[in-house]
């Protein structure tokens, strides 16, 4: 009743060599990258995915509600050989920059909106536009200074950490295999409660990129267009709510990170 | 480095005839109940959890991002058995109605703030207020009419689901065992990928009033209070963003449902 199901003719197939497969021991994660956006991170993850970096890698960092963190061991050779990524966790724009726009009164910015399926935050006045903190992308970790990320990520699994938008750089996101993201086992428990073992911690099987995938064993995945006038319809009936199991009808008002970008696997 | 840690005088203990524990096949889960807000709702989840009406129910509805929803069997003669409930989703205020407020340029409401710890939506105008679609609240599912909610119930587990604010009742929230919801087998998959058959659902093993559970095998929970100075300079540090981590400072707002209440296990 309250999802956004793209019709036939609505969806882009995801480039394989834009999509990592993460295979964790309890099941598959399929990301979307965005090097549109941010690129040299894009380009870091994927030479480091490739080179077979993050296999055996541990989910290290798990906060319920916040994200779900991994990476080699700190301090280890491979750890440190990787070199310094700048911050991108912002972009310039030009005057015609063009997505679907979803609120102008957004907490955190003038506007939100998609484009390719990423939700985006843009300031017109400073022509700027930036990757949101919602529930399921991925982002690198990083230390306190903002050209310090290196090969460390974290994928999101709580409600949208809005406060680290434009603070630190998303790279993607997850468009299949999400609730196996949530089932990655927490590391950090509340004051009383047993500690979790490091032997406990989630392991990353292996991080894939698509394209290195046997044919056989990929899992191809399309999304909803949002650059459609379908999609936005979609956008303004999930707004006004017409169904009568409104009976009164919420504040006609979305938030980004609560509205749907479909996903669908094709063979 | 983004947590709120609450001083050892700043915590409040969970009445156990006010507390559920939900165990399920993987772990254990501890609900607060909220009757100062929502009471037939409550009286009624508690009478019928003591009667052993969920032991054995399945989450049979679970969508990733969204609800964990169980219940009875739909039709069964258990499940026929329980009377409607009248809508509690919302509930009036005096002119002296006094909460931790949390902010005033919220996107769905005037005013949002703490009360109890529970997330609150408050607008002085109508001298209403209502409990919050935040990650980990449980609510009463219902049919289209506003009074139609039995004992089926959801638990949310994504991004706040606000455009349920108001019109569906909300009645506790998870404070302990977050991370054992979020592994509640979804039973919703995409277009393509493998259907979960309705054996492999998630059971309830039981639902039992706290102080109905053997002193031994209780979950003794404590939550940070939301009414002192010292949350309320929580509040405002959060806000601030005084850490060198943020390189340049967000914008100076709080997403309520970002903004945790801790809980603590006491023996």
């Amino acid at each position: 009743m309250f999802s956004i199901v793209a019709q036939a003719n609505e969806w882009r197939a995801i480039d394989p060599s834009n999509a990592v497969l993460l295979t964790l021991p309890h099941g598959k994660v399929v990301i979307e990258l965005a090097p549109q956006f941010s690129p040299n991170h894009v380009k870091q993850f994927t030479e480091l995915a490739r080179s077979g970096h993050y296999n055996n890698a541990k989910f290290y960092r798990v906060i319920d509600g916040f994200v779900a963190q991994g990476g080699p061991k700190d301090g280890s050779a491979v750890d440190k050989a990787v070199p310094l990524l700048a911050f991108e966790g912002e972009f310039s724009t030009d005057k015609n920059f063009e997505f679907t726009q979803v609120q102008t009164n957004d907490m955190f910015v003038e506007q939100t909106g998609f484009k390719d399926g990423f939700a985006l935050g843009y300031d017109s006045k400073e022509q700027k536009a930036w990757m949101l903190h919602c529930p399921g992308v991925i982002a690198m970790a990083r230390q306190t200074g903002a050209d310090t990320a290196t090969s460390h990520f974290y994928i999101t699994i709580g409600q949208a950490t809005r406060y680290l938008d434009r603070l630190m750089t998303v790279f993607g996101r997850v468009v299949y295999g999400m609730d196996n993201v949530q089932t990655i086992k927490r590391t950090a428990v509340i004051d009383g409660d047993i500690a979790v073992e490091e032997n406990d911690y989630t392991s990353i099987i292996s991080m894939q990129l698509m394209s290195d995938v046997p044919v056989k064993e990929r899992i191809n995945i399309e999304v909803a267009k949002t650059d459609t006038d379908d999609y936005r319809k979609k956008l303004h009936d999930r707004r006004i709510r017409e169904n009568a199991f409104f009976f009164k009808k919420p504040p006609p008002v979305l938030d980004i990170c609560q509205t749907p970008v479909q996903s669908r696997i094709v063979k």
